[in-house]
C-alpha cells in the first residue's frame, strides 16, 4: 500500500473548507469550499459544494490505513433503532477469489468497525423516518448542503423541524429556466428534503454501516449529481490505484464512486475504499457473485448472491445496482440488436436464465432482497442490464419492458421500506434523450434516474466522455438526479487517473449545465461571478472559480506566463488591441468619464434618433448609463 | 518556411482516398475517404465525407510554396462570365503592418495566381446561376459529396441536369430523426442543390479568385459542417504554424477555416493559408482595417475598409465576416451586460460608432460593401458582434435587436446576388438555445446559421470545447448549419495543435450528434458499422472507423499492447470474464447451435410461457431466433 503521503490532499487551488453547522442537529458540521475574489472586486467569496471530504481539510490528518473519521452520529444506535451484529460475517477466501500469497491485497485493519443492522419492529432507512414524519439529521445535513450558504429569510417559528421551515420567502437568483415540472425550492428545508424522500422522488444513499460518508441527496429536486466508477478489472489495477482513484475522483467533485471491481481481491479492495470515502459508494454484487463460482454464469444460485449482499451491506456498501428487471421473456427481444446485452450484469443474468431456462432469480427473490437491504438501509439502484449500447438500438422494446419491470420492482422495494434509485441508458441519440425520462417518469413512479451518459453517437472511441456529456446534460436538464460518468477510455480500457479526472470535470460541467437549464435558483451566481472575474480580468478569480484551476492556469501560462500577465486586460489570443472586453471596458469608462448628465438607458434604448438629440442637447456627449 | 516535410500529409489510418467523378461535369473529381473493415465482417467499406484536400492524396505531391492544385474549372471563363482583373492591387506596406526585414513573414509567390472579377452585367454568384436555373460544376460537385456514395435508383432521363434527379426512390436508411421542419431529401440531387441556394437556405463558399477550393455546401438541409479558427495574434504565431494548423484542422474534419490573424503580416500570412487551402476560408476584415489605422478603431474609415475588402476579395477569401448589424442605437442596450461586447469585430464597431457618434459606416455602406462581394462572389457571414458572452447576458435584447438587423441585411444582399449566412452565439444555457434558432428561422429567411458553440455554462475554463460542444449538438439538431468550434484554450490563450485537434474532433462529435437526431440518411451508417465492429471485436475497425483511430489505439494499447489482442474478446476495462458483449456473443451462439427447430423472434417475443412450452416440447432447447 502506498501510505499517506500518496493520496491527494490539502485544500484546492484557491480554495478554502468550511463548514456550516445544523440548527436541528448542532453536531452536524455541512462542508463547503469557499472561493475568495480579489478585494477589488468589492463581493463576497462563493460558496461550491464540496465532495471531497476530510482529505481537502487541512486540520484533518489522513491516515489511510485507519481510515477516515466517522461524520454520522450514534443517534440511531442511541434511540434503539439499530444494533450491533452478533456474529457478523467473517472474510472467506472465495470473497478475494482465492488470492493468496502475493497475490492477496494486504486486508484493511476493521477492529474499529462494528457490524450493525436494524432491529426488528424499528425504522431503520431514511424511507422509513421520512413516512413517520422523522426528519433525520442526514435530511437535515443535505439541506444546509443543497442550499450553498444562500440565505434564508426565516418565519419566527424555525429551528424547529416542523413545516415553518417550508415558507422560504427568498429567491436568491430570478428563477430563469425550464424545468419539465420539476418543483425545485427557492430554498431547501429539511422538512422539503423529509417530504421528497417520503414520496420517493429523492434517496440518501448511505449504509448504516459506512459512518465515514457525509450525507448527500439524489432527487430531480435538488442539484445534479455525478458518479465516477472505479475499480479494478481481472486484467489490471491494484489496491493503492484504487483508493488513489477515488480520492482524485471526489476531489475533482464526484458524489458517489462505484467500485466496480472484478477479479480477485474484491472484498479486501472495498474494506480500503469504504473506510477511506466519505462519498457514498455502490457496487453491482453480481460481479462478486460470479467470482465466487469461478466466473461461470450458470453456476450462479440465489445462496451465492444472498451472502454476498449481507457480506457487502455488512462492509458498509451504500447502493447495490441489482439487475432484477431482466427478465427471460426480455432477453430474445435483443436478439436482432447490433449490439446485443452489453451491461455487465445484464449479460451474466441473461446467460443464467437462458442456460436454466428459468426467471431471474434476482427476479423471483426480490422480495427477499429487500428485506436484506433494508435491514442497513442499503439503496436500490435498479440495473438497466438491457440498456442499448449502439445508437441503433435506443429504446427499443427490450429496454422499455425492463424499465416498465423496474417500475414494478420500485413499488416492491418502497413497500419494504427500502430507497430506491433507477438507473438507464446507455446510447441515444439526442432526438430519442426525452422519451427516455418521460417513459422513466411514467412508469417509475418519480424514483431518481440514473443514467449512463447517454452516448449521442458510437463513431468517437477515445472521446466517449464528449460523445456522452451531451447526452447527459440534456437528460440532466430533462430530470435526471445522477449522472453516471464516461472516460476517454469507455469501450477501450480501464481508465487511468487522468481518465477519472477528465470524466469528472466533464460530468461537472453536464451537471451544471443541467442545473442552469433547469433553473436551479441556486446554479447561475457561480457562472456569474465567473463572468464577472473574466470581464474585469481578475485571472486568478477567474482560474479559481472554474472547476480546474490547475489547468486553466497552465493553458493561460503557457503562453504568457509572467506575473504581470495575470492582470493584463487581455490574453495572447487576442493580443491587446483585439481584445473585445478591454475595448468594451474602456467604452463604459468612456461614457462614465462624460455622463455628467446622468441619461439612463431606458432613454438609451428609446433609440438613435433620441441618443442623437441628447448628443446635441448634451454638447456632443453620448449618454449611456453604465 | 518549414518545407513540404513538414506538414502533415498521407492517408489517413486505416482509409483509401478514392474519388467519384461528375454525371453533368465530368471533369469534377469528388474525393472521399474509404474505411475497409475486416474481411470477417463481408461488408462493403464505409465512405466518410473528406474534407482533407489533396494531403491525404498520396498521389500529389505537396509542395506549400508552390500552393495546391486549381480543383475548379475555368468555365466561369471560358463562358465569359469572369475576366482577370487588368490591375489588380498591390501589395503596400501597411498590408503587413509596416513589417520588414526579419520582421516580415516571406512573401508567397503568387506568379501563378491571376485575379478575376465578375463581368458586369453577367452572372457571377452561385445564388445568381442558381436563380437563373443554372446548375453549376460547384453544384454538382457538392451533390454528391453529400451523398457519401450512397446509390440512387435513377429515372431513365438520369444524368441530365433537370427535375428528374429529384425523383430519388431510395431511402438508404430509414427516416429516424426529430428534424424540426428542415426538409432534408433522401438523396442529394444537383437540382435540389441549386433549389436551396436559389431561396437563399444554402450556400456554397468560395471566391473566383480561390480555384483550390474543393466546394462545399453550407444548408440546414445537408451535413452539419465545422469551421475551425486558426490565425497569429499580436502576440504569437508564425506564418509556418498556420499553415500546419490549416492542414492539421482539414485533416481532422474541419469543412472550413478562420484565418483570424491580427497584428503584422496579416497579408503575406493569409496568401500562404489560401493558396495551401482546400476547403473555404473566412476572415473579418476589420481586424486588418484596424491594423492599417494603428490599432485605433476611431481612426478607421470606410475607404480603409472598403481597399481592405478588394485586397482579401482579390486574394481569394471566401467569406467575409461583417459586424453591420451593430448600430448605434443598439450599443446602450448592452450597457447593463455581465460581459458586455465580447465580439472583437462588435467592440471595435462599437467603440467607432460611440467616438463618432454615428451610424456604423458598415450598415452606412452596406450596399457598397455588397457590390464587391458579389464581384468575386464573396459570401457574407453576417456577424454577431452583440453575441452574449456570459450565461447572464443570453438571449438579451442588444442580441436579439441586432438580429433582426442581420434579417434585414439578409435581403438586401441577396437583392445583389450574394450569398448569405448569419453567425450566431456564444454563452447560452441550454433552455435558451432553441430560442436562438427559431429567431434566425423567423428574423433570417431561412439564411444558413452558423454558431460559436453555444458555451452551455461558464465554469469551465479549460474545458470550454466541451461546454461548447453540448449546445453546438443541440443547435445543430435545431438547424444550425454550421458550428464554429470552440478550443480547450478558449478565454485563455492561442490555441496551439493539440488544441486544433480537439476542437476538431469535439464539433465533429456534435455536428454528427447533430445529423443523427436531425434524420440525416447517411448518418447512422457510420456508426452501425463502428458498432457491427464493436460488437465483434474487429478493434482494428473499430479505431479505424472512428473519428481519431491514433487515440483510440494509443488508449486501447495502453493496458493490453499485444498485437494478439487486437482480435481478443475483451479489453481491459471488464477483463475477459465480465465482457458483456462476449457473453452476448456467447448467448447467440449457444442460441444458434440449439436452434435446430427454428423458432422466430416474433415467437419468443410472445412471452415466457410459451418460450417455456417451446422448451419442453424441444427437448430442452430455448428456441431463440438469433
Amino acid at each position: 500500500m502506498k501510505e499517506t503521503g500518496a493520496i491527494p490532499t490539502g485544500e484546492r487551488a484557491g480554495s478554502r473548507k468550511v463548514y456550516v453547522a445544523g440548527e436541528l442537529y448542532p453536531q452536524i458540521r455541512v462542508p463547503f469550499r469557499e472561493v475568495a475574489v480579489h478585494p477589488s472586486a468589492n463581493e463576497p467569496p462563493v460558496t461550491i459544494y464540496d465532495s471531497s471530504g476530510p482529505y481537502t481539510d487541512p486540520t484533518v490528518t489522513i491516515d489511510i490505513t485507519r481510515g477516515l473519521p466517522k461524520v454520522k452520529s450514534s443517534w440511531q444506535l442511541d434511540r434503539g433503532d439499530i444494533a450491533p451484529v452478533a456474529s457478523p460475517r467473517d472474510v472467506r477466501p472465495e470473497d478475494n477469489g482465492h488470492a493468496s500469497g502475493k497475490h492477496l491485497a494486504p486486508r484493511f485493519d476493521t477492529s474499529n468497525h462494528r457490524v450493525f443492522r436494524g432491529v426488528p419492529g424499528r425504522p431503520v432507512t431514511q424511507l422509513e423516518y421520512a413516512r413517520a414524519g422523522v426528519i433525520t439529521p442526514e435530511m437535515e445535513y443535505v439541506a444546509i448542503r443543497e442550499n450553498l450558504r444562500r440565505e434564508q429569510v426565516k418565519s419566527a417559528s424555525a429551528g424547529e423541524p416542523d413545516a415553518a421551515l417550508l415558507t422560504s420567502t427568498v429567491t436568491v437568483t430570478p428563477r430563469d429556466g425550464e424545468s419539465f415540472g420539476a418543483a425545485i425550492p427557492d430554498y431547501v428545508t429539511p422538512e422539503f428534503v423529509r417530504a421528497e424522500i417520503a414520496r420517493g422522488r429523492a434517496i440518501i444513499p448511505h449504509n448504516i454501516n459506512h459512518p465515514e460518508v457525509e450525507p448527500m441527496i439524489i432527487g430531480r429536486n435538488f442539484l445534479v449529481k455525478i458518479n465516477a466508477n472505479i475499480g479494478n478489472s481481472a486484467v489490471l489495477s491494484s489496491v493503492d490505484d484504487e483508493v488513489d482513484k477515488l480520492v482524485w475522483a471526489t476531489r475533482w467533485g464526484a458524489d458517489n464512486v462505484m467500485d466496480l471491481s472484478t477479479g480477485r481481491n474484491i472484498h479486501n479492495i472495498r474494506d480500503w475504499i469504504i473506510r477511506n470515502s466519505s462519498v457514498p459508494i455502490g457496487t453491482v454484487p453480481i460481479y462478486q457473485a460470479l467470482e465466487k463460482v469461478g466466473g461461470v454464469a450458470e453456476d450462479l444460485t440465489w445462496e451465492v448472491y444472498r451472502d454476498t449482499l449481507i457480506e457487502q451491506a455488512e462492509q458498509g456498501v451504500d447502493y447495490f445496482t441489482i439487475h432484477a428487471g431482466v427478465r427471460l421473456p426480455f432477453i430474445p427481444l435483443t436478439a436482432e440488436r447490433v449490439t446485443g446485452i452489453v451491461s455487465r450484469g445484464g449479460s451474466i443474468m441473461a446467460k443464467w436464465c437462458l442456460s436454466h431456462h428459468r426467471e431471474s432469480f434476482l427476479y423471483e427473490h426480490f422480495a427477499d432482497i429487500c428485506e436484506i437491504m433494508r435491514a442497513y438501509d442499503v439503496s436500490f439502484s435498479l440495473g438497466d442490464g438491457l440498456r442499448p449500447g449502439s445508437i441503433a438500438d435506443a429504446n427499443d422494446e427490450a429496454q422499455f419492458a425492463e424499465l416498465r419491470t423496474l417500475g414494478e420492482l420500485t413499488k416492491i422495494a418502497w413497500d419494504h421500506g427500502c430507497q430506491v434509485m433507477i438507473e438507464g441508458p446507455g446510447h441515444v441519440p439526442m432526438h430519442k434523450i426525452k422519451a427516455n425520462m418521460d417513459e422513466q417518469l411514467k412508469h417509475c413512479h418519480e424514483a431518481p434516474f440514473y443514467t449512463l451518459g447517454p452516448l449521442t453517437t458510437d463513431i468517437a472511441p477515445g472521446y466517449d466522455h464528449i460523445t456522452s456529456a451531451i447526452g447527459a446534460a440534456m437528460i440532466g436538464w430533462f430530470g435526471t438526479a445522477m449522472l453516471c460518468y464516461v472516460t476517454p477510455k469507455e469501450h477501450l480500457g480501464l481508465p487511468d487517473r487522468q481518465d477519472v479526472k477528465d470524466g469528472v470535470i466533464t460530468y461537472k460541467i453536464a451537471a451544471h449545465a443541467a442545473d442552469l437549464a433547469k433553473g436551479h435558483p441556486a446554479a447561475r451566481l457561480h457562472d456569474d461571478a465567473l463572468s464577472r472575474a473574466r470581464f474585469e480580468f481578475r485571472w486568478e478569480d477567474q482560474f479559481n472559480l472554474g472547476l480546474d484551476p490547475e489547468t486553466a492556469r497552465k493553458y493561460h501560462d503557457a503562453t504568457l506566463p509572467k506575473e504581470a500577465h495575470k492582470t493584463a486586460h487581455f490574453c495572447s489570443m487576442c493580443g491587446p488591441k483585439f481584445c473585445s472586453m478591454k475595448i468594451s471596458q474602456d467604452i463604459r469608462r468612456d461614457a462614465q468619464a462624460q455622463n455628467d448628465a446622468g441619461g439612463s438607458l431606458a432613454e438609451a434604448e428609446a433609440g438613435m434618433a433620441e441618443m442623437s438629440a441628447k448628443f446635441r442637447a448634451g454638447g456632443g456627449v453620448v449618454e449611456v448609463k453604465v
